[in-house]
């Protein structure tokens, strides 16, 4: 039998420390396909390159181990990856290990989380890896041991069709992470700033800025809130965003026609 | 009283037709404000700008109206406009008229629904309006009318908190509209392909192609199935992505420790 076939991206560029963080975790579980960008695409959520082309071109990076370099998003690398790199379907889309953490809303504008998403639109299991540490030089020890145990058990136990996984991981040493909890997504928003910068021809630019807080009380069952207590988030995610419960109250307020 | 503000927006760029026509469909209905991308940022879904930083300058372009131009995407447009070039705070924010239709899965991937999920999540009543034809020169005419009535219907009832509209026309004239159905995001998916080309010296570059379809039977309650038998669809659309029905079975699956 086959060995499974796992592709891997990232948001972070190919040369991030957390994809090679990623890549020894599951290097013993199958068969390794890496497709991530030529640079970082943090932010860069569900976008797909349609207004200019693609380039991809092999690179030698880990040794026996297939790796390409695109010019695209991390969802361009995945969509490579099923449709362009590779005959045989990948059995599961790995995707991080995120130079910082990816819960509650950030799912909508993360490229990590947005490659697993796309690997559950395609039908194929998924999973999104994300540390709270936004260094390049982060400490991945735990990540790696979190990354192997949850992939093993979604290779041998399946997810359900149409979910992909948000797993996030505390910056604590192993020994210091209290377990895993699976839950929902918290309600947490950014409150955004534009730092205001003048340039040397005299003209404005803006810089995103901003923190991010929890609308919610506490203690709760969110993924914000078990992993600012040192556990290991994962959260089942899908990509219905239907608000089935007010259907019934829009056409009561007389949107139908 | 203050006439309501409205944020403007969309993802084809500040000279689309669909833009104009948005514009002019609302314009007696509140006080405009308009932000939107200096060039097309189709398929820019959620994306956010953070690795390099805005430009946004103001543009005389439609009468009597405040108009500025980003160098961003659409959810940046949607954060330039409430923090940064204007006191007030919108009371409603509309992207679109979109140049092509996003029902089903395509609001992951639209960067018109993309700027009004970020108004939901800001706690502000947005819609998306679609109508599903590609061209630049598309017929707004029957647009432009469901338009001026949806806008109002939510102006005068509101929306419920942390839900946007997601309403794509279909490409008939205003006769030949059947209704208005408030439903559900339809099952339907890209099957991609990347059109491989060679460059003048030599290498290989790839343009993302493909086909949208439905995996569900007909008929059925989706956007994808009213609009096709030309009816504008309204879906009701969330942030959270969470699959809250698969939590316990993940925890049974022995994901937690």
């Amino acid at each position: 039998m086959n060995k499974p076939l796992i592709l891997i991206t990232n948001d972070d560029g190919y040369n991030a420390l957390g994809l090679s963080s990623l890549v020894e975790a599951v290097k013993d579980l199958g068969e390794l396909l890496v497709v991530a960008p030529d640079r970082p695409q943090s932010g860069m959520g569900h976008a797909i390159t349609v207004n200019e082309p693609l380039r991809c071109y092999p690179i030698d990076f880990f040794e026996n181990i297939k790796v390409f370099c695109c010019t695209g998003t991390p969802v361009d690398c995945v969509k490579m990856g099923l449709y362009q790199l590779n005959d045989r379907k990948p059995d599961l889309i790995l995707s991080g290990i995120n130079h910082g953490s990816n819960v509650s809303t950030n799912v909508l504008y993360s490229g990590t989380m947005s490659a697993a998403v796309e690997g559950a639109l395609e039908g194929i299991k998924s999973i999104g890896f994300s540390l709270t540490n936004y260094s390049s030089e982060a400490d991945f020890t735990a990540s790696r041991e979190m990354v192997t145990k949850i992939t093993k058990n979604v290779l041998e136990n399946g997810l359900k069709e149409g979910t992909c996984l948000n797993v996030n991981v505390p910056d604590v040493p192993l020994n210091k992470i209290k377990g895993i909890k699976v839950c929902r997504q918290g309600r947490a928003f950014w409150d955004d700033t534009f730092e205001k910068r003048v340039d040397p021809l005299g003209k404005d630019y803006f810089w995103l800025t901003g923190s991010f807080g929890s609308s919610e009380n506490k203690p709760n069952d969110s993924d914000v809130f078990y992993l600012e207590n040192n556990y290991v988030t994962i959260v089942p995610t899908q990509f219905d965003m239907t608000c089935h419960s007010t259907i019934e109250e829009l056409k009561k307020q007389g949107f139908e026609l």
